[in-house]
Order: structure tokens, then sequence, then C-alpha cells
């Protein structure tokens, strides 16, 4: 996979992909990636990328000729490949784990980052999506970039040691993870749970399963809208409902 | 404000730290942020920090000495701050500007980064705040505490140059923004809107207004629930409603 990263700020990218997996991602081969300083396409003797908004109002919007031009570039130096260019917006479509698993089918990825109050509204006919990170309102588009692009090189073939990891994580099996012990037995007064030192695999499966149905059904219940429930799925949230419904009526008196 | 960010990467926020807002935010003292190597804290002549899970599974746990450890040291050396540590953790609450908000409020963040298949349970008992970045899967917390120091950085007071410009952002007005244009007025074909050039401020902030609520109503419905429309903006969106709905009526024939 390809990608190209367009930005005024590409340093910023050097501690987040030289690091850990999209480090070994791009020393192994599956994955290059490059930063294109659009300043060098700016105008004038300033190279000037921004200017000031028709129609009057704060700060400074990116110009269109800039990004054009990076894309030209980016295309005349892969003509072969398909590209999708990403624009990072927080008026886009918000982004998730398929959009990840999307991307991660992709050959050629260009995310197109701002950085200052907004884009030239003409900036958005060179791209395939806009996209946003989440409902927050950051700085620049870099570190959404950053995001994006660490979700989705850790689904390409060969990028995490261990594939189960990928397929075990909350948001990829459709519920939030369940608790997770490890050494020592007990910490400050903390237990491990005893089904997990016993050995039986099938009940530590169960308990696993239940957890994690309990701790979407308690942090996220929009997640289990999408869910295929098992009938004793079904019987244990009922079973749930019914104790919180309990407790608010206790609480009233 | 002082902010504590707990990993093993410390390198990966020289970048993301070190440019346009944070970085001035840090030289006007307005923020102090600092990294801790929770490594240091590692158990054995290997230093180690993570260990196989109890009742089996694939991957590795962070251990829960090193991390108690580490908010100790951050306690001895801020004994009067009021901390609120915060968890990145993919099952915890969605962060969202109102979160933003939140933290900018605050006078000592501590934020938490795994780098693992997950936590062992005990460490949540440390943490005031469990926060997801939002629904996809990290390869760490590094990238999700970055997003969340610029998102709250922004936010506190003499970061921004220009304070209305943090004000009218997307997220923030409760719509998303409205298209912006800056020179030149015509570029491959694509013409800015007349309504910006003629300088009729009245005019401009009545377009501005109606683009941010159709944007809005064709990407985000969900975010006007919890707007408070006008009996114009009603009317708009019942308009265009009904322009959607006869699209569909002429596709369906």
């Amino acid at each position: 996979m390809k990608i190209d990263i367009v930005t005024l700020f590409p340093e910023m990218f050097d501690g987040p992909l030289g690091h850990s997996m999209v480090k070994r991602a791009i020393e192994k081969d599956i994955v290059d990636i490059n930063t294109i300083n659009f300043r060098q396409f700016g105008k004038g003797k300033h190279q000037q990328v921004d200017d000031t908004p028709y129609g009057g109002g704060a700060g400074m919007l990116l110009k269109p000729e800039p990004l054009f031009e990076a894309i030209d570039a980016i295309n005349s130096r892969n003509p072969e490949t398909k590209k999708r260019v990403i624009l990072m917006d927080p008026a886009g479509k918000p982004f998730d784990q398929k959009m990840a698993e999307e991307f991660s089918e992709e050959n050629h990825l260009v995310f197109l980052c701002g950085h200052y109050e907004g884009y030239d509204e003409r900036i958005r006919s060179l791209v395939t999506d806009e996209v946003s990170l989440g409902d927050y309102v950051l700085t620049g588009g870099e570190l959404a970039a950053m995001v994006m692009v660490d979700a989705t090189v850790r689904l390409l073939p060969e990028v995490l040691g261990n594939a189960v990891s990928a397929q075990t994580d909350s948001h990829s099996s459709g519920l939030l993870e369940h608790p997770h012990y490890t050494r020592p037995a007990e910490y400050k007064g903390m237990k491990v749970p005893d089904v997990l030192m016993n050995g039986n695999h099938g009940l530590i499966e169960e308990w696993r399963h239940e957890e994690s149905l309990k701790r979407t059904f308690l942090r996220r219940p929009d997640m289990l809208e999408n869910y295929d429930l098992t009938e004793k799925d079904k019987a244990l949230i009922s079973k749930w409902q019914n104790e919180t419904a309990d407790k608010k009526t206790d609480e009233d008196f």
C-alpha cells in the first residue's frame, strides 16, 4: 500500500510514523508512507498557501491552487494507481472501524490535511472522501490523518504479529472487550476472579463473553443494535435490565 | 494547566507537541506538558511492564504495578493538584467536544496510554475517566492522547490567536460549517458564489447560516436534535425534506 500525506507540517509525522507498528510495517515494505509539504506549491515570494475569506469573517482559508498542484504532482508520480483522496474535515463522515477496513483494501491513499480556519470549498472537488475523526475540533488535520493511518495500517496482512489480536479488540467483534487480568494474582487487595485461575476453558469463554456483553450493555447499548444476540444473550440482557430498573425504584424511595 | 502523559513511547509525542498551536501554548507557559515513560517502573532486570493473561488468550497485558507506581510518582511530585486521570480505552466513553471543554477547565490532566492487547482490569481503579477516541481500533493510546491534548489545549484562554475561530468551528456552534471561499474568484471553471462578493453582510450571514443548516441536515441530521432551531430553520428543513422525498419518488419511476 502507498500512502501520501499532504500537509504543511511533515515533521509532525516523524514521531508517530517512526515507532511501533507503523514503523515495522514500513520496514517490512508492507506500506510506503510519504509526506508532501504543499508549501512548495504556495504562491508569490512568500509561498502563500492561505488567504482571507470572501464575504469577511475571522481566520484564513487554504487557497485552492497549492492543493490542486500537490495532487497533480502525486498523480504524475503515480500514474498507474487508483487513488482514494481523503480530506480531513470536521464536517465529514465520522471515521469508524468499517471505514478503516475499507481503506485497508485500497492500493493508494492520499490524506489532505488543513491547518487553518478551513478550506476553499473548491478543494472538495479533488477528493473521494471527506472524513471527520470525531465530534471534536482539532487544530489541524495532521493528528486525524495519523490516527486513520494507524487504524488502517494495522489491518494490513502481516502487520500485527498476532492476527488474533486484531480480531478480538473492542469494536472488531461488535462488543466491548471483557476485563483482562495478569500477574500478580492479588495486588493492593484486588484479586483476579477465580474463574480465570481454574483452567476450565469452557467456563472462561462463557465468563468472558458475558462480561463483554455486560460492559457493552452498560456503556454502549447503541452497539448492541448491530450485534447478533443469541437467545441466552437476550435472557441475560433482560435480567440486567430488570436489575437496573429495580435499582432505580430503590433509589426513588 | 499541567498535563502528564504516561506512556512507553514518549518520543512519539515530540513531533505533535513540538509544532503549531500546542508548541506556542507551551512557550507561552499556558500549559506544561510532560511525558513519563513507565518502563522505568518495570519489574525485574528486563523492566517488564506486561505479562500473559490469566485464563489464556492471545497478546500481552499491561501489569498493574508500573502504572500504579507512575501515578504515585506524579502524586508525590504534585501533592497539591487535583488530578483528572484519563485512561485511553476503546471501551471508554466516546470523546467529544463537550469532554474537551470539561478537560480544559481542569488544573492537572494525566493521560494513561497502553500499547498492548489491553490492561490488567485493576488499573481502572486508578482513573477518574475511561475515554475512547472513537469507534475504531488503534495500536496504542498515544495517538488518542495527542488528539485529546490538542482538542483541550486549543480551548485554553489565549491559546488561539483569534478567539472567534474557536467558536465558529464545526461542532462548537452545534452545526457543521458553511462553505468558505478565498481567491481566486474563479479557478478551473469553479466560481465563488455571487452573494459572497456583493458586500451585503446581512445577506452573507443569512447565506452562511442556511448553508450550515443544509450541510448539517444532509450529512449529520443527528446533530440537529440538540440544536435550537428557529421557525425559519424549521421551514427550510421541511422544504429540504420535501425535495429529498420528491427526488426519491422520481428515482422510483
